[in-house]
């Protein structure tokens, strides 16, 4: 996976002073990278799953190619306000303050097998939030897969209770 | 289409009173509706396709899975300040004020033939404004796509120039 690697650009200070931003981008604009990063899903993806549920909004478009190509349903994970119908949320905390996740109540049956998709793992609270919302919903996360893991953040502590693929490691 | 079409479901007052919205997010939960859906997108493709550029955030949804299939790029317009590279902007009239939306500026080779995707036209200020985009990038729009259009909103008549498919009208 050197190749899908040295695709991700790093832009300094974005969003701002001091974060180097690993952008993923151009793994998506080169579509023969991008249909790598979609097999080693699928070949991480366990037997039996029933949704993909993936976050706002980058992890919408690996988790949208996954769920067509698994043949299973997709359901988003948004931030407050953006889901038009009855939800679930779960509130998460930010360097400073809180933010809030919601996933539509209806959008998970009991009992289904879910497998969790986002493009990066930095902090791990929006994920340790989608598993809440996943598991409010009645269902099971089975996965979680990410493009990119920034492992000097540690948010696979936050998750680790999970069973966890990352792809690419910064 | 009326199955897909009795899928989508009418949320009266989202985000605020007196709006009809259309969620389309049923269909994405139910694996042969979104599969019909990307079916239908791919069978309205022009051949020789180099990019699909999709609108943030739903248009990802959408855009991602038919780029994948078609074995092309997938390229993101996103609203202002999310994308980290250098990125040509256009602005575009809201009901009160205006919005920016960018792209990046080397997601786009001259010549290139693309075709946009979003969930939904509506009064159609940001597929015209991603029309922009594209062409001050160098490339041709050579389809529009929606999974929904909303007739009485008219806003087919911003983007007349282009060749334009919707799956489902209200």
């Amino acid at each position: 996976m050197t190749e899908i690697k040295s695709l991700i650009r790093t832009i300094p200070d974005f969003p701002k002073k001091g974060i180097l931003f690993r952008d993923i981008t151009p793994v998506l604009k080169d579509p023969k990278a991008f249909k790598k990063v979609i097999d080693a899903f699928q070949r991480n993806t366990p037997t039996g799953i029933d949704k993909v549920v993936a976050i706002e909004s980058r992890g919408f478009i690996f988790g949208s190619a996954l769920a067509f190509n698994l043949g299973v349903g997709f359901v988003p994970v948004r931030k407050s306000g953006k889901l038009p119908g009855k939800t679930i949320k779960v509130k998460y905390d930010l360097e400073y303050g809180t933010d809030t996740l919601e996933i539509h109540d209806d959008a998970i049956e009991k009992g289904d097998n879910v497998v969790l998709v986002d493009d990066l793992l930095a902090t791990g609270g929006t994920a340790l939030a989608s598993c809440k919302l996943i598991e409010k919903s009645g269902g099971i996360v089975k996965k979680i897969l990410f493009l990119v893991e920034l492992d000097n953040l540690g948010g696979i502590k936050k998750i680790n209770n999970y069973d966890v693929f990352s792809l690419i490691h910064f």
